[in-house]
């Protein structure tokens, strides 16, 4: 198929699947949209969890083993924060330091994450449009079990323990989406929209929370089709499947898409979980990337859906 | 001699007496007040270049051979940031950053950067109390022929290299002295306030500046000894002798006695320099500190000389 395509995409699994996409599209051809529900402050720095995933993974940079971060990354600067009485649960590699302290002066300047963004990119020859969802703070909470958690207080300190009741978007009424955002959903030019198989919860669901979102997704004329982020009915990482028992869910690919409804035109679905209740229109595949060999394939299958519903 | 020991101190030179004092003396005896007029702002971050220096050589952390920052430092911050299209003039070592990052945090939560200081040496175990001259910003400039300069545009960015027609201290007129700078001067059990061969101009006066210091110093009971920070006709490091011969003096010691007047009541002057017209009260000494050894022995010679005053 020829066109533009569009991700929404949040963390590690949504990265990858971009990667496969940016491998196959002609450069400039591919709009992230990502997730910054994740975003906050640590140390005073203001610092993009997913966004900065995406440009590591697709500069090259992404340390592929430990599964996060940079790679060859060095903690000078944590010990140091220790050796100071600083608290260390979330960790702030030397290398990393650098997009979060250039960040936070040129946010400081006045400038929006987007463009921001976009000159990162530029300085790392990243040929995708890597879009925040929005330029207006938005802070994913969680009401559990153990109270309302900041995002990277139940997701980092917390290692995702407590029992989530509740999900919930701060500011996200009032967030506009980021300046491109609507015109890629909506353009002409793009031939496919794709839900990456990151945490719809955590991951997808802020995005869809910025007012005018949802909205352009189901107005576009481009098909929407989602990786199914359930594998063999379980999460590939990350707590997807205990949020989804914990909210009442059985852990399927199905659960997931009537959770989606009508926003999605069709499902990529791994092979493990055929014959399961899936009745939403899909094609099955291996839908899991350990090499890039695996991300161009996923991609492609994505696309192939996307045009035979063209 | 017995009794408390204030020292007025800037960067290296200075951190190197005060490491010799500090070896000396018993613990907490030590009250280090230090220049914070080339304190700066860069990435957004709070750098104290002397105050820093200061807690790597108290601490034993300081990088010896190359003379400036933190042994053992990494680039990585660096490489990083360089990759991004930041300006690299002004090295941020990826464990030097942790001084930074933290301050700057502390700052903007309306700390005051004396007590900033108190918990960073507290963590770090240095007895001595290492206090900012003011908590109030003071900013060095210099007036040059290549225009109005912070110092450090003129210091790193252009190597000192402008000619310096006159020094200011933006905001000393309105700063109010350190917690405890006063009182340390002035305390009954203050036996020595020793000035630092640390250079005049830069490091010294802007101490002087904060209204309040210099009186406090002629007021003082103890006596004021000054190392003098020229040696064989030269400065052992740094732009002083070149800033005295631009502001239209000779370099000798007697030039720096003039420069700071009553305010000091002997000096220590270095061997090199004997039989020179160098006319106040003074002892001499061989004042180059390039071992443990010499800084203790500096320290004694600078102390033994305010007791045979007392």
């Amino acid at each position: 198929m020829s066109g533009r395509v569009v991700v929404l995409t949040g963390g590690v699994g949504g990265a990858k699947l971009a990667q496969g996409l940016a491998a196959i599209l002609p450069p400039r051809d591919l709009t992230a949209v990502v997730n910054t529900g994740d975003d906050f402050r640590h140390f005073g720095l203001a610092i993009s969890p997913d966004i900065d995933t995406l440009l590591y993974t697709l500069s090259g940079r992404s340390d592929t083993l430990r599964g996060w971060g940079r790679a060859g990354e060095t903690w000078n600067f944590m010990d140091a924060a220790r050796s100071l009485s600083a608290p260390d649960w979330f960790a702030l590699g030397d290398g990393d330091l650098a997009l979060h302290v250039l960040r936070t002066d040129r946010l400081a300047c006045g400038e929006p994450l987007s463009s921001i963004i976009a000159d990162f990119a530029g300085s790392w020859g990243i040929a995708t449009k890597i879009l925040p969802m929005s330029d207006d703070p938005v802070a994913t909470r969680l009401e559990t079990d153990a109270g309302v958690l900041d995002f990277q207080d139940y997701f980092v300190a917390r290692r995702c323990e407590p029992r989530v009741q509740t999900i919930r978007f701060d500011g996200a009424a009032a967030a506009r989406p980021a300046p491109g955002v609507i015109k890629a959903i909506g353009d002409a030019r793009t031939s496919a929209i794709v839900i990456a198989p990151s945490n719809p919860y955590l991951s997808i669901d802020p995005i869809l929370a910025v007012p005018g979102v949802a909205e352009a997704l189901r107005a576009a004329k481009a098909p929407v089709v989602a990786v199914s982020p359930i594998v063999g009915g379980a999460a590939v990482k990350g707590p997807t499947a205990k949020l989804m028992a914990e909210m009442g869910m059985v852990v399927s690919p199905a659960a997931v898409a009537a959770h989606y409804g009508n926003l999605v035109d069709a499902w990529l679905v791994d092979g493990r979980d055929a014959g399961s209740d899936f009745t939403a229109p899909h094609a099955l595949a291996d839908t899991l990337m350990p090499t890039l060999d695996d991300k161009v394939r996923v991609a492609k299958a994505a696309l192939a859906l996307a045009g035979s519903l063209a």
